[in-house]
This record gives structure tokens, sequence and C-alpha cells, in this order.
């Protein structure tokens, strides 16, 4: 199995530095990063500047990255710009309304929309860009591209309601959580790998391929999220630390703590049957680290990660191929 | 100028009773429901309670029921019940965030979404409602119906967010508030009418008629609506009174108030330069009934409604002329 050290998270913050050792990439992601501005520019005040603080230049636009490294393994075109710069507005706009939910007070190292503006405009702002997502989906009258998007933002929907009311519960079944807290991230990373490829007219087999490369980063990548959510720095992942604890939110290290030690410190002095409460987060995350719940939830995200880098091998070879290699590497075997 | 006063709101407060004297639309109604049913059913207990509250038949499907209205000036087809679900599937979906926004506890005599699920689920519910629309919209591949709902989306967002910025706050543009405020209903109305229209094969002419008279219709009903949260009985109109103005919310009657006497004791009392505060509903209530607020907004209702009588006596006639000016009749004659 892999070992999950490498690079640290800090020296990729932004797109550029973040996509410099990828040929072409940083320029066509200007595109899509100026795409969206013109997309999403308002007169309204309160719009225009909640959305500037989110496409700044300063995210690292990771899906519309993969979307255009999968469809390096067919041509490129002009709608793989605006097909990605979507799925970043569809990210976004599920961060707006994730950060409301969630209480968060920072994204991306600055304050949440909600922070600024409150929650009620940072609702109608999340709805602003959803709108204008499916605006620019609808001008290319392919179906499957809008349907796609579609489904995506209901099925984030169906897990976040499920995951808001299972706070501060920890159920009997893991594979309900698993599903749960992963599907989200993995879903939208799938999405861009197969439209990417879809679009560029990649074989079937290959496009088949690179969506189930795409969900198993994902669920990578979800997964260390949710471990930096514990033992990250706050400057370097640039959020707010134990807020998933502090607000309730059961991730895999908890998961895997108890699992480990059904009945031991953790689940004697912070559970009530199913239901736990955090009056004491660092003793709580003490006893999670203890339990081994942050190496349960590490040797979940290098399965995923070698899923990922196994099924690569498998697609033709060539620039293509030994770019997504290096993307799934320098985005998953980071230092946490 | 036309009288204000017809059937009381009371008689018409489900979608069978109000559509009952149009042959034919009841029936096609039903079947719009009942896709609305199928195209919203989840699997997640919070989603489908949440919504079967919004879609038991109690609503008087307004919207959907101009869209069918419009589309007897052609050839009707199965795509309108479709584009006629999507219409009230927006709507709602807007009605949740906004229920949100303003703090509303009714809605449709019945308990908010959000006052029954809080906030949190409440905003997912309503992207949930909106990704499943512009699921169903993106099945027909008509780039423009997609556009218009996304664009109409993206401007109730913008008027919105103006309104939320605004509140306890009068300032000198008149024009501005009129706008803001009326623009939210107008746009939607104005949709179904031209896409019933568009996509039953009417001439453009017609169709470009059909879509003003939906923008009257749209404005005299949204009028109506902001002077029933000041005068209407909380059991008829099915929401909380005052809401409005408790929470800060500039409608017209205030507006046409101020406008009528801008140094009265309303002034005087309530306004600090362009801020005011509600300390006593009651008495500045009667204060707004004093200056002529009601009446002035009665008269921008009845102007736009005279506007779509006028407009409508210029269609082709026939059945389904008839009924149009009927519907017209019934939603905006009516007593308050």
């Amino acid at each position: 199995m892999i070992e999950l050290t490498a690079q640290p998270f800090e020296l990729h913050n932004t797109m550029t530095s973040y996509w410099n050792d990828f040929p072409g990439i940083p320029a066509e992601l200007e595109k899509v990063s100026s795409l969206i501005q013109t997309r999403t520019a308002s007169h309204n005040p309160i719009i225009a500047d909640g959305l500037a603080s989110l496409f700044n230049g300063e995210g690292k636009l990771l899906r519309p990255g993969i979307l255009l490294l999968a469809a390096g393994f067919g041509k490129k075109q002009e709608k793989h710009y605006k097909l990605a710069a979507c799925l970043e507005m569809l990210h976004v706009a599920t961060l707006i309304h994730d950060d409301i939910i969630d209480d968060s007070p920072l994204r991306r190292g600055k304050p949440t929309v909600h922070s600024r503006f409150g929650k009620h405009d940072a609702v109608l702002i999340g709805d602003y860009l959803l709108s204008q997502c499916f605006l620019l989906a609808a001008e290319y009258t392919n179906v499957d591209n809008a349907r796609g998007l579609a489904k995506v933002i209901a099925h984030i929907c169906s897990m976040e309601i499920e995951q808001n009311s299972d706070r501060f519960r920890v159920n009997s079944s893991f594979r309900r959580y698993r599903r749960k807290i992963m599907g989200k991230s993995a879903l939208l990373f799938s999405l861009s790998c197969h439209v990417g490829a879809h679009e560029a007219g990649v074989s079937k087999p290959v496009t088949e391929k690179l969506r189930r490369i795409g969900y198993s980063i994902g669920m990578a990548f979800q997964i260390i999220d949710d471990i930096l959510d514990y033992v990250g720095e706050e400057g370097l992942v640039r959020k707010s630390l134990y807020n998933d604890l502090k607000t309730g939110l059961v991730t895999l290290p908890l998961i895997c703590a108890l699992e480990n030690e059904p009945s031991g410190d953790l689940k004697t002095k912070y559970f009530s049957g199913d239901f736990f409460s955090v009056d004491n987060t660092d003793s709580m995350i003490e006893l999670i680290k203890k339990a081994g719940g942050i190496e349960g939830a590490k040797q979940y995200a290098a399965s995923y990660t070698n899923r990922a880098l196994l099924e690569i091998t498998r697609l033709p070879s060539g620039t293509a191929r030994d770019s997504l290699e290096k993307l799934t590497a320098q985005l998953l075997l980071r230092k946490y």
C-alpha cells in the first residue's frame, strides 16, 4: 500500500502554482477562470462582491483541471472550457450553501459568504450561481450534460440532508455513513472526468475507466479533507479546524475510532447510546486519535488512492496518462 | 378604471375549485400535479415530507394553469404538462428559500418548510427542488426554455438580494422599488404565457401579446399580494399578516403612503432619515392606511389589471381568449 506522504499542502494554494507542472493547463484554466468571471458578473454589488472573493484566482480549480486532463485523452474543444466553468460554478454554489449549513466561518482562507453578508443573502447568492451554471449548461443543448449536472445537485442535496439529520449521532450502519460522507465529492470528480472524456470523443471503455478514476480520486480527496479537519494546520488548510466535530458532523476519523474501540474511553465519556456531545473538543479529539481514528481513515484514503493509480496504469499510455498520474499523486499523496 | 371587487379569495383555496369553470384544465392540472409528485419523489424522508406539504393539491397551480391557457391559442402537446410542472417546481423552490429569508412561519396555511425542518434543511430542500426542475427542463433539449428558466431564477435572486439589503429603508428612488417589488412575480407569469404559447406553435405577434399579458397579470398579482399582507385576514390569505412590514420589507402600500404624505405623521413618528423601525405595528399600519397607502397601491394594481384586460381584447377571439379573460378577472378582481 502506498504511503500518504509527499508535498505539503501549502505549496499549492493558487491555481497557477498548483498546475505549474502541467503544460498548457494554466493557460486553459485562465480561459475557464475568465469565463466564470464573465458569466457570474452582476450589477448587484452584494452578488459581485460575494462571488469575487470565491473566484479571485486563489482557488485551485481542481474540477476544471481534472476535466481538461480527461479531455486530453481525446480532442479538446472550446466547449470544454465552458463545461469546466459550469462544474466549478456548481461546486462553489454548493460550497456557499454548505458553509451556511455547517456554520463555517472560513473558506479558502477568507470569511465565508454567509459570515460576510448573512445567511439570507448567502442562500440567494448560491441560488444565483446555480442558475448561472445551468444557464451556461443550457447553451449546449446537450441533454446528457445538463442532466448530469442536475442529478449531481439533487444527489448532493439528499446526502447533505441525511448528514444534517444525523448530527451528533453515530448509528449502526457504517456503510451508510461512508456512502453519505464520500458521495458528495466523488460524484463531482467523476462527472468531471466523464464529461471531459465524453465530449472529447474518447472511446466508451476509456471514458468509463476515467469516470471510475474520477470517483476514486474524489473519494480519497474527501476523506483526506475530513482528516485535515482533525489534524491540519489552520493556516494551511485555510478553513477553521475541528468544525466537523464541533457541529456534530460525523466523519471517518470518528467512525474508525469507534470501529476500533466500540466501548473505549471515547464511547463511555462522550456518548449516550448513539448520540454524542462535544463539551471538550481537544480531549475528544485526543481520544479519537488514541483509538486510531486518523490512521483508520488514512487507510481508506490510501485504498482509494491506490485504486485510482492502478486504474490509471490501464489507460492508453502517453502524456495525458502521465499528467493524470502526476495530478493524482500531487493531490492525494500530500503530507498531513 | 375597473373596480377591484369580486369573489372573495377563500372560495378558491385549492386547485380543483379554482379551475372548476375552465373546461379541461382541472384534468390537465391533475397530470401536471402527478408529474410533479413523480419527479420530486425522494427516499429521503425529510425531502419527501417537506415537499409533500407543498405539493399536496392545495396549491392553486396558477402558473401551470396560465401556461395551459396560453397554450390553448395553439396546439397543446404532452410537453406542455412537463413545462408546466417545471414552472411550478421553480416557483415552489423560490418560495421555500423566500420563506427562509423573510422568516415567514406560514405558507399555504401550513408551517413553512424551514419552521418544520430548520433553515439548514430548507436550503437543501429548495436546492433539491431546483435541481429536479432543471433535470425536467433538460430533458427537452430546447435551449430557449432552459435558458428562460435559468434567467428567471438569476433575476429573482438579484431582486431578492436588493430587497433584502434595503430592509427598514425607503430610499429616494420609487421607480427602483417598483421594479424590485414587482419583478419577481411578473417574470414567472410572463414566462408561463410565453412558453405555453411558443411551444404550441402560436404566431410570434400573439405569443408576444401573451407574454405582455402575463407580465401585467403578474404585476397586479404581486401588488395585490402585498396589499393583502396589510389588509387580508390571516385565515383567508393563509400566510401570517404584516410580515413584510415587521421584517422591514418595503412594499407599495408604504411607498404610496410616503408619496402621498412625505412629511406626515408616518414619516415623523417612524422614520429617521430614510430608515424606519417598527415598534408598534398596529399604529404604523393605521398611519399607512390613513395616508392612503392601500388606496394608492390598489390603483397601481388596477392599472396593471386593466392593461392585461385591454390587451386580452386584442387577442384572436374564441374560447382560449374567453378563458384567459375569465382567469384574469377571477384572479385580480377579488375582494380585499
